[in-house]
């Protein structure tokens, strides 16, 4: 059963909320037990390198990624704005094949804001129990200037 | 009666469109009579501060603040561009909540443009007479750094 | 025929998407044939100047813009990310008139990014075999101060 365009957008806002609103105990939870999620580059992707900056395989490896987090608390310096626009949407059997833009503007404490990164989510989304997961979200971002902090998930 | 997320979504393009084209005199029309409009920072609101950087608690006031603008004249120098993300609404007696996230860039006189603010728009709307309209709107802004200038309606 | 909002949102989607992925000679396909493209600036939209940066009156002339692109190759060094807002849409007599926010982020080869532009697409679309296609699209740049390189579509 595939999802509609707005579904799809409504999974993308509540996904962007719980990470900009620092409840990333809730990040793991938007995506299914046997995942896949990767933080690559456009140009890595368009020469076929497979290998991303960030490369989880299980919810479980998310779920470590965010006790991690809570450990180095590198992030709690920064608030993170994520505007994702539109998703474009095509139904596969038994999933939701979606391309969707995305920017995150990052804000300093002492208020200084800068773009911090801009590209395309590209999602495989199931329906489990009611409710859309992402099977797969490959995120490919336009820059290959990667934050060494690069903490938060995108 | 609770409003539906494309209609919240459509409020709000029509809500930056009449700001970014200096109809700042549409801009109270958006509120309800006895309403609340605030600014503050996201870090303001979860520290529990009450105070608001910007603060109005009628529309009368909105329509002070409009005629002030229009006296002073300084935001004349510089465009602006919102850039709404989608709305997460939940359904309330008489009202609908809705949380979402914005971006609005300035672009100076000699063409200069930057980041000027992102955050979240926190609503309570209400239907009045067939229109919705903004019973509150709190504008919880992502950066603490607030420029002096800051004049026009976010 | 009117579209829909959401219609025409999924249309500035796809359009953005071709764009931005660099499948370049897909753009022109999303004129009519007699098409108006042209991109100007708020500023002279408002003093009423009829001349654009960039000016094209048929699908035949976004067709040789794309060649001329292609075979200069100066855009290669540059990927672009549009974000585009809703459109506020309304229905007239054959047509739908539609006015959209967008912000356009620019990255560069060593990783920079920038605020490339912002502005308001001011379009008519029109529905032809199905699909919709611009018959006009004014790309209103808030900011006066062009790249010399201006070069993509916007």
């Amino acid at each position: 059963m595939s999802a509609s365009l707005l579904r799809i957008a409504e999974l993308n806002a509540a996904y962007a909320a719980a990470i900009d609103a620092d409840r990333l105990e809730e990040w793991p939870e938007f995506f299914v037990e046997d995942c896949l999620y990767k933080v690559t580059t456009a140009e890595n992707l368009r020469l076929g390198y497979a290998a991303g900056v960030i490369y989880a395989d299980s919810r479980a490896m998310l779920r470590d990624r965010v006790a991690a987090l809570r450990k180095a608390n590198v992030y709690e310096r920064q608030a993170y704005r994520h505007i994702i626009g539109l998703p474009r949407v095509r139904a596969e059997p038994g999933e939701t094949v979606a391309e969707t833009p995305f920017l995150v503007v990052r804000t300093m404490r002492d208020g200084r804001m800068d773009l911090f990164a801009t590209g395309l989510y590209l999602d495989r989304v199931r329906e489990e129990a009611g409710s859309l997961l992402f099977a797969e979200r490959i995120v490919a971002c336009d820059s290959n200037r990667f934050d060494t902090l690069l903490a938060i998930p995108l």
